[in-house]
Formats: structure tokens, sequence, C-alpha cells
């Protein structure tokens, strides 16, 4: 029996995370809770609880039921984080640091036999320019959002925690997730997905940017992926350096446009309403727009290889299309 | 008048720090206060208050005073936070969180007008192997110890409340501090002193690891240096990026025994017992070993050219000699 607990399970990729976990048989047999401030109606099944990462003493319950495999995805995504700098720190860092202490706690209580496996989803936000053309394994994490500064200050607690031997954690440094089924959300990135979500839907979408701007993508459903393959890793591969660039696909925007160009026809394309956002010029400026994630290909992730294939993802995933 | 506090004013750093400040005219008129668990008998004549960074009361009374420049040097060193987890991630972390909120919260009560600049001595440790033979500015931080973790935590800490302009503040990568005066402390990095100090002393030295192993130097002279450089600074020319690698000088244990042997003789290094310990090789083989700190020589950051100078430097401010 593997105990599995989902942090942020109500979330997207929460949910699609939840869902290949209970419909494959990538770990043994599950006994699967989620976890997070509220549950969609019609989500997954499985045991559900609510409440807030946030509160050191739901912690120090949802460690002493001593899971096996941890998934910490809830966060306070990065347009929110940056407008409530209290809120961001207090859900996105000390959650994680009460949640370590909580698993410290039951692994010192254990005799030191419990040491959870933890999965981090940590964010390409740790990362500010300037840029090198790709990212490299070694190149410097210099966050310039609180999103950022967050999801790496939880990275150094996660492979501190890990190389004292409380837990045995890794970190995935997400691309950025498209195309997110359901609704926009706050997070700056979100138009990345609006602008094929909407039209594919039938409804118009904004374009907040120009279409030069370059990003790095991989779908929900890799995402998934990426989290049961680092569940299952042999993490000592990881050498100590257990915070990773993960793969993905590095387009434009007028490449992602022309993929749904492709896929859907032009209809589909004059759905996009451009409308420029400074601010949110401002924040994708300094994002990051090409890697080169060697260490993480050789550890066996894998990713979409055309912007085709993503939104095909979503056509198939959350259209219900072949 | 510049309200200054130093946060580890007790310390040999803090001491060299609070000595500079008060027999030079690097800030117009100066109200310094040492804060400190414990203060040194013939100290530098300052106001010094008692009590531990730790403790968030006290964080917000020191931050309720509004000083116009704050060095943080307070910490728990390597080797204990390594053998202490919880008072290590406490002291080195926690009180770092504490500070920039209670600073933060200034910020605020002052209508914004309020914003300190903040000194953060981070350290070398934020490093973690393998190494390129020189370590550039755009290396990432992968700590493989505690104290690493925490410094490094606490660099993204400082960049993100300075962006968010709560205060202004920055963090130096110090090289290890060569020849520390006084007693061996529980820093693993003791040694790298004390077969230098012991002997001009007289005294005995044990060396616990091989005569190959490189390290980065630079004197308490040059460190009281760079944070009255680092207080004074422009800080909008380092655009975003508030930790430093700071400038140092890089050569074997055997070519520290050989400058003594210049400047001291063949009898002072008689004095150096070989005596391996297998806790400290392993650690200190771990610690970077030279760089390339192009960033900070630009910033106008200097240091020692050799180890014969960080040897005269000693002689010159703790043995007085001329």
């Amino acid at each position: 029996m593997t105990k599995i607990l989902i942090l942020g399970g109500g979330g997207m990729i929460g949910q699609k995370l939840a869902r290949r976990i209970s419909e494959n048989d990538i770990f043994p047999a599950v006994d699967l809770t989620l976890f997070d401030i509220a549950f969609p109606p019609g989500g997954v099944p499985a045991k559900c609880v609510t409440g807030s990462v946030s509160d050191p003493a739901t912690a120090q319950s949802l460690a002493a039921t001593r899971p096996d495999v941890i998934f910490h995805l809830a966060a306070i995504v990065s347009g929110q984080a940056e407008a409530e700098f209290d809120l961001g720190w207090d859900v996105n860092m000390m959650s994680m640091w009460h949640l370590l202490n909580a698993l410290k706690d039951e692994h010192d209580g254990s005799g030191g036999t419990y040491r959870p496996r933890l999965v981090f989803t940590s964010s390409i936000a740790v990362f500010g320019g300037p840029y090198p053309d790709k990212i490299d394994d070694e190149f410097l994490s210099a966050p310039q959002t609180s999103y950022g500064a967050q999801k790496a200050a939880c990275e150094l607690m996660v492979n501190d925690f890990s190389r004292k031997g409380f837990i045995d954690g890794l970190s995935l440094r997400l691309p950025t997730i498209c195309v997110r089924p359901g609704k926009a959300n706050a997070a700056a990135s979100s138009f990345f997905s609006g602008i094929i979500r909407e039209p594919l839907n039938g409804v118009e979408a904004i374009l907040p940017v120009a279409d030069t701007v370059r990003h790095w993508h991989a779908s929900p459903r890799t995402a998934a992926t990426f989290l049961t393959h680092a569940a299952t890793l042999d993490t000592a591969k990881l050498e100590g350096r257990r915070a990773l660039n993960l793969p993905g696909f590095s387009c434009t925007v007028a490449e992602q446009i022309e993929a749904m160009r492709r896929l859907a026809g032009q209809s589909a394309v004059d759905l996009i309403k451009p409308q420029p956002d400074e601010m949110i010029m401002k924040i994708v400026e300094g994002w990051p727009r090409n890697f080169d994630p060697q260490r993480a290909i050789s550890l066996g992730f894998v990713a979409e290889q055309s912007f085709d294939e993503i939104i095909e993802v979503y056509m198939q995933d959350d259209l219900g299309q072949s």
C-alpha cells in the first residue's frame, strides 16, 4: 500500500495528477488523499481534506498520517504573490517550512525510519535575467518576482532537509503549463493558455504581449507525468542537486498561433485580439525563454517536441477529441 | 547623523567593522549600536545591546529604532549549524525573516519613507560542487551544508524585500576570513587561520586536511572594508542581482605555509602538526576553491593580491607589528 498525499490536490495539475495515479499502476496499491482550500465539483474521486497549508497545526496533522509520497503543488500564483506580498511569502514559503519541520518531527518520532518522498513543484520563475540564449543546468537562480524567490527558498529547504535524511525530496522547475483547461487564473502567464483555449472553444481571447515573445511550455499531461516520474526516481542519481530544470518546448507566441492555425484554422486565429498590457509585458519580459535541461533529460523526463503536440494534448484530454 | 546598527557586533568581524566606522569618516556623523548575545571585554566603545536576533520581538524593537544602515553579521557558524540543525535554521534563516518583516512594518508605518540599507554577510558556502575551475558570477547556488542553504535563503529574501522597496539590501558572499585573531571557533574553516595564527604566537597548530587543499581568502581588514563599501554603494548598479561574489585570494594550504615561511621563518612552520580529520576533510572538500568575481571588482570591491599580504595584515592589525 502506497499512501499518497497531494497538497493542492484541488487545483488543475493536482486533479490531472490524481487521475493519473488513480487510473494507472504506477504505484502498487494506492491510498490517495487530496488536500486543498477547495475542490472542483465532479473532481477525481479520492479522500478530500479541506484546509490551508500555511497553518502549522495542519502541517502537523497531515505529516502525522505519514504519507509515503507527498506532492506539494499548493501555491499562490505569480500575479497574486506579486500583488499580495505577505500572503505570497506565507503560503509559498512558510507553508513549506512548517511542512518540512512537521515531517522531520515524524522522522525523529519514528526512530529515523519514516522518510517520505516529497515532490515539490518549483518553477522557471526562480530564474531572472539577463539570460543566455539557453539556460543550462548550472545557471544561477536570481528571481525577479516574489513567487520566484519563494519557490527558490523552498528548493533550498527541500534540498537541505533531504541531505540530512529527514525526507527524500526533489524540486521540479516546471515549464509554463499550457494549454490549461478551465478559466483564466491570476498567473501572469495565464494568456499563454488563453490564446489557444478560448478560440478552440469559440470564444475571443486577449493577447496582452507582442507575438515575438518566446516562452517555455509543457502540457498538463506532461506535468502529471513529470510528477509521477519524480516520485519513483532514484534520487541518488541527483547527486545532491535536487532542483531540476525540466524539459519543455520553446516557441514564440506567433509560433503558438501558427500551430493553432494548422490544427483549427484561421477562424480560431481570428478570435485572438491583441490588447497590450504594460504590467503583464513587464513581468513576462523578465521570464526565461529557452533551456538546455540535460540533467532532467538524462534522468528520463520527457516533454512535447512541438506546440502542435501541446495543442493536441489539450484537444484529447480536455475537449474529448481523438 | 547616520544611525548604524551592527547585528553580531560582538563578533570578530563586527568589532573590526565597528572600529573602522568609529575611526574613519566614512559616514558623516555616526550613532553606532552593536547588538549581540555577548561582547568581548575591552571591545570597541559603542552602545552595546545584548539579546538574540532570533526573537521576533527583538527584531521589532531593533527595527523600531529605524537605523539608516544595518549590518547583519549574526550567525551560527558552519560547523555548529551542521551539528545543531534546528538552531542553525532558526538563527541563520528565521532571524532574517523576522528582521525583514519588522523593517517592512517600519517602512509601511513611515508612509514608505523609511527604507534602510541592509548589508548581509552571506558566504561562499552558498555554492556546492561540482565546480568549474573558477566560479563566475552566473554559477548556480547549490549549497551542500545547512549553513550554506540558510545563507542562500536569506539572500533570496533580502533581494525580494529590496526589489519591492521595503529595504535597500545586498548580500556579500565573503571569502573565508583569514587570519582570524583570537581563539579557534566551531567553523569547519577555522584551521585556515589556526595554522598561521598559532605559529605566529609560538603555539602548535593542527592541520586537519592535506596541504593540497585550495581555498579562497580575504583578511578581516578587507572584510570590514567590503562592508562599509557595500553600505555606501549605489545599489542601482546591482541591476536586481543583490548577492555578490566578492574578490579574494586563491591559494593552497602549502602556499599559505610558504608565505608564513617567508615572513616568520621555518621555526613557525615547524609548529604545524598534520592530523587528518575525516569530518573536516569531507566538509572542506565540498567548498569552492577559486572565483572570477568580475561584478564585485567592477563595483569597486578590492581584496589582497597575495597570502603574504593577508599574513601582514594580521601582523599589523592584531599583533601590533608595523
